[in-house]
């Protein structure tokens, strides 16, 4: 999936921000691409950029409307449909995070092949994909794993880009989940695949590179959920990481959705190696981020210090005391 | 997916027994299912059952056309249409193990509705399953894992099904195949799964049971198959398995269709414990199922005994040897 940009950033007409949260996190990490956003009456978001017309959009270089908000129930709003026809009539492709596929509605699969115009679900994948093939490509990559799902894997590998770039590194975001899809421009939606082709599609989420480039993936799940494990393992072993970076929640007590307990972060490393070796025999960790979110500050520095103790690694808050000690990490594990 | 038993077995005009390979398995396990057998002008494969037209076949109680055929290429040749067409006219329901979709091809998705039959395409899923809960339920559950695919595993749990019932066990074969499909009649083809819910489509194949009911479960891939490693750990955790067989196919130099090399299967019971633990803390091995096939006897006998001593495991070749040696494990390490 390759989404044309930059975008208009549709809200329609949302009741709190919550519900565009996926337009927020576009906005602040691309804002270049954010050009302008489309509200409707009574849309209670605002990404704090300009409200801009179908026309206005296209006339600024607009490519794409993306429609980073949910709706109650995950359905598209019929009140809605009628906005994206006149997207694409402008001349602009729609890209949606919604459960239902744009193209499933008639007045939109039928505006888009009148205007030529595509149409991208990033919760879904139409790509079909060879199955993975193990052989070790050229390039570096970085995997961001985690104690369980939702621990900030997304947020830590786009920090990494940030940090990376601004360090000199050649290093790309590479997106396995809907909202790092419209982040990335590119990617797949790893949990949408089919079983068979998990890893088959993080090689080609992650292609071979020049020797010193850095793909940062996205990490998906944890290898110790119930629910969702073997997408982690594709994923690992898709990714052939080089290196790899715990991500953490220390207040969570339970993994998520699930009643099974937390894995600890030494178990999470060891694992991650056993396995991640079958496809990286020089796999290896490079730092632990930690949502401390929910911790005073003097909390959170003595639960960092104890951390790099434990693991001999250093670990932060990316959000928080950002990425540096993980970028001095790995400019020293893997000099150019 | 449930398919209705017994049923007429369609061989169409395959130029060759290993084309109808599929057929051949569902007939060697379920020869009570098989009632006859529908071949078309210049089929060269004969599964030994009564040939019959549809009418009789009808009149004989079978309920399902089983395409267990394969077609240079997955499709489906034109000049079997009309056949497929006539079964389903005829009163029976289609089940297919081709790529192609029954449904998706206009004269057949037509007369299926036209005469209220069911179309069954076991490479395809159309349940929706919930995600993995990982919560215990009971029942016990045997999985057969491997050291690489295409290894035993279906033949194996086949096997434990009938040696566990002639022993008086209640246990049923759990289908994670397309071939495995129709043996059992229901099932699902666990690689054609959606990622997230492989765990989850384990759960509904292998439900909560009995206290010393035991399902045996077909596994798929392997832990250490870069290809597939995540659809064969989804499966274990889904499965919560009480007990696991090592499956091992002993000439193979490497995994099958990529580079990496074979585990040993002291790595294939440590990894599959290690991982096994996150859904049932009891996971323990019960024997190892080794193909000879490509020994003779004597080399066969002395590669069994020696994987015996070296494991503290029965092992023995399912086919050749039978599985008593495994069910006596089971019977003494599981007390009713």
């Amino acid at each position: 999936m390759q989404i044309a940009t930059p975008y208009l950033m549709f809200l329609g007409d949302v009741p709190d921000t919550l519900a565009a949260k996926t337009a927020y996190g576009i906005n602040d990490w691309r804002p270049d691409w954010c050009v302008g956003q489309s509200r409707m009456e009574g849309c209670a978001a605002d990404l704090g950029i300009p409200d801009l017309t179908r026309a206005e959009a296209v006339e600024r270089g607009c490519r794409t409307l993306v429609i980073g908000v949910v709706n109650a129930g995950g359905t598209l709003p019929e009140h809605w449909i009628a906005e994206i026809v006149a997207a694409l009539e402008a001349g602009l492709d729609v890209a949606s995070g919604l459960h239902v596929r744009l193209g499933s509605i008639p007045a939109i699969a039928e505006a888009a092949q009148r205007h030529g115009r595509a149409l991208h679900d990033v919760r879904h994948t139409t790509e079909t994909f060879p199955t993975g093939k193990g052989s070790r490509r050229p390039g570096r990559r970085l995997l961001t794993v985690g104690t369980d799902c939702s621990v900030g894997k997304k947020y830590t590998a786009l920090a990494l880009e940030r940090g990376m770039r601004e360090r000199g590194f050649d290093a790309d975001f590479r997106a396995t989940g809907q909202t790092g899809v419209f982040i990335s421009g590119r990617g797949v939606a790893i949990d949408a695949v089919v079983a068979d082709f998990i890893s088959g599609a993080v090689e080609w989420v992650a292609p071979a590179a020049a020797p010193n480039h850095w793909d940062l993936i996205e990490g998906q799940g944890s290898l110790f959920h119930p629910s969702f494990a073997g997408v982690s393992l594709g994923l690992l072993h898709g990714a052939q990481a080089d290196a790899f970076v715990v991500c953490h929640e220390p207040t969570r007590t339970r993994m998520r959705g699930v009643e099974a307990p937390l894995p600890t972060i030494a178990e999470v490393i060891e694992l991650t190696i056993r396995c991640g070796r079958l496809t990286n025999p020089d796999i290896r960790p490079v730092g632990i981020a930690v949502n401390t979110q929910a911790l005073a500050e003097g909390q959170a520095r003595a639960l960092l210090a104890e951390a790099e103790a434990a693991h001999g690694l250093p670990a932060t808050d990316p959000v928080r005391f950002g990425v540096d000690a993980i970028v001095d990490r790995i400019a020293a594990t893997f000099p150019a």
